[in-house]
């Protein structure tokens, strides 16, 4: 790949260009707000000039309502060789395409499973897509050169290929994405009218799951009609799930024996499916959650503890893979949770006793 | 209060004892499992022999199923001046102390809203409480000498005081725990069947929705037993929510405009329910979660990276107050993001930009 053209100058567009830019990829870069392509293209992204000719690969990267529609454009201007968008959702742009009776040989529709809380040019990284799935969803009809060029995209980005099928796609991100969104948002809602003192006793569990209900509902309502149908599914089943929870929780509070018995084994297979369901969600290097070891410290909130407590692990050569601090609400003292390779968890342990601190069991 | 009664040993009455002990009352330990009363007292949270007569306070710390029954045991023995519990749900006992017609004047219900993913004596220790809220259920009959033993436990653990009605307090731990316990299983549960690719995509936002469907599920069914009509109100709203929201993906799907933009609102009506109830909750310091500026660095994943930072940052006076680690999958690079008080932000970022670090916008 020489030339390419993205069109979309946003997060996800402007983070791909600058990719390719930095590879020596002559990237043309266009936005329907000029100023956006003025931006990206301070930013290094490549340049608003258009390109003369067609180029080796056009990157559309606008809203999943806009995808099929621009793509048409690119493709009846002839402006490359093969083109891709990166729409959060497959199935639909496809079908859209399909219906206005164009050649979809040189296309190939991808989803670059990679984000952050802001969005515009302003916020793009070359290294957005790092280490992540870059969904690709060829069909039999798909160019095998359309094909490659997408593969030397997610290589450059140094993403990670996962070849899918687009409606499989939607169900994937339905289940581990969309349904997730929502559902966090409906546990936050319940707070909305609470009396100050039950939330008060909110702890780090609801910390946790309502985290993503913080998100920009526009986007979300941009995303979620894009995939309704998969999502519908989805929580349709949690919908049995909660109905039967309610009943076995109105079972426990029978004043039949056997009626409360079938409540709690109501309770605890939820709960248990639960537990299965979680052990296969992958951490953060892609392994799974129980993969490392915590040493946890006591440390007091004076600055520079923490700079301590790393300085003494990295002369013991350990490598920390994660941390989480809990400090005890409003008081001057907290635990640090230090997460490390299983192996180094005794020498890290011993180091820093060595050192003077307190471990936690 | 001078000497103390802990009928027990678990994670929190131990832990009771530890702090009380560790401000010289004399503290009595009793268990059914005598091994674990003598692991109690090894840790030195008090002895194993019985008090010689009634002590100041017993403290009632077993499971919510039994609390009733022991409470009523000890009451008749005489074993104290004031009593108190620490069970999960505050309504249910009571109730069954009233039944059992019992003078309730010398008790109060109460709950520290403290724990931990290990139970047991040996995961118990003395600040377990500190800074947590610890809820207290007196009513108008309760000898204010009985809820002042308890305010004076409470302080001992550096605990924060709440004092609420039992049924109030029932009603907000179904809402704030015991609700996002059982929705974070059902997302988990979702996964138990997926296909393998789908459960590659999972990001950080399934995992944190999930992460505490990790939890023990026959502590939670004695937990949810204990308080199944508040637990079984709130999940009814909550499906309530689900119904609706399946309702407004299926309109998204019609072909008549009227149905698709009433899904359309449907949808960003529950994502902006979500936004009010998530600014709600807490943050660690007790504050709203958008308390702390974020300060974004690059790092690479060798040993003495974080070290070098926090020393850097340390240098500048800055207290870091949380902090995490982005790793892309697999990668060796990540983004390390320091949480900070606003006003610390920009010191932070230009003193660590002078060092040599790059900073995210």
């Amino acid at each position: 790949m020489r030339t390419a053209l993205v069109i979309g100058t946003g997060l996800v567009g402007t983070s791909a260009a600058l990719a390719l830019a930095g590879r020596g990829i002559h990237v043309h870069l266009a936005d329907h707000d000029p100023a956006s392509a003025r931006t990206a293209a301070a930013l290094g992204a490549g340049t608003e000039e258009p390109p003369e000719g067609p180029v080796d690969l056009a990157v559309i990267a606008v809203p999943p309502a806009h995808t099929a529609s621009v793509l048409a454009g690119a493709m009846r201007d002839g402006a490359a060789r093969g083109y891709l968008d990166v729409a959060s959702v497959k199935g639909g742009p496809r079908r859209e395409l399909e219906a206005l009776g164009l050649d979809l040989t040189p296309y190939i529709g991808t989803h670059p499973m990679a984000g952050k809380e802001r969005s515009g040019p302003l916020a793009a990284t070359g290294d957005l897509f790092e280490g992540r799935p870059w969904v690709l969803t060829p069909t039999r009809d798909t160019d095998t050169e359309v094909l490659n060029l997408a593969l030397e995209l997610v290589a450059v980005c140094k993403a990670v290929p996962v070849v899918m099928d687009a409606d499989a796609h939607d169900r994937a991100v339905a289940l581990v994405s969309h349904t997730p969104q929502l559902i966090s948002s409906m546990v936050a809602a319940r707070l909305e009218e609470a009396d100050e003192t039950a939330v008060r006793l909110c702890g780090q569990g609801i910390r946790d799951v309502t985290r993503i209900a913080a998100s920009d509902p526009r986007m979300w309502v941009e995303i979620l009609s894009a995939n309704p149908g998969p999502v519908a599914d989805v929580l349709a089943g949690i919908a049995t799930d909660l109905d039967e929870t309610v009943r076995a929780l109105r079972g426990l509070q029978s004043a039949e024996e056997e009626k409360r018995r079938a409540g709690t084994a109501g309770i605890e297979d939820v709960l248990r499916r639960g537990n299965a369901g979680r052990v296969r969600v992958p951490g953060k290097h892609g392994a799974g959650p129980a993969s490392y070891e915590v040493v946890a410290v006591l440390i007091s909130d004076r600055p520079g503890e923490l700079a301590r407590i790393f300085a003494d692990a990295g002369r013991a050569g350990v490598n920390i893979e994660d941390v989480r601090i809990e400090h005890a609400t409003g008081q001057q003292a907290g635990l640090v949770q230090l997460m490390v390779e299983p192996s180094a968890a005794a020498a890290l342990g011993s180091a820093l006793t060595g050192r003077g601190w307190s471990l936690r069991p």
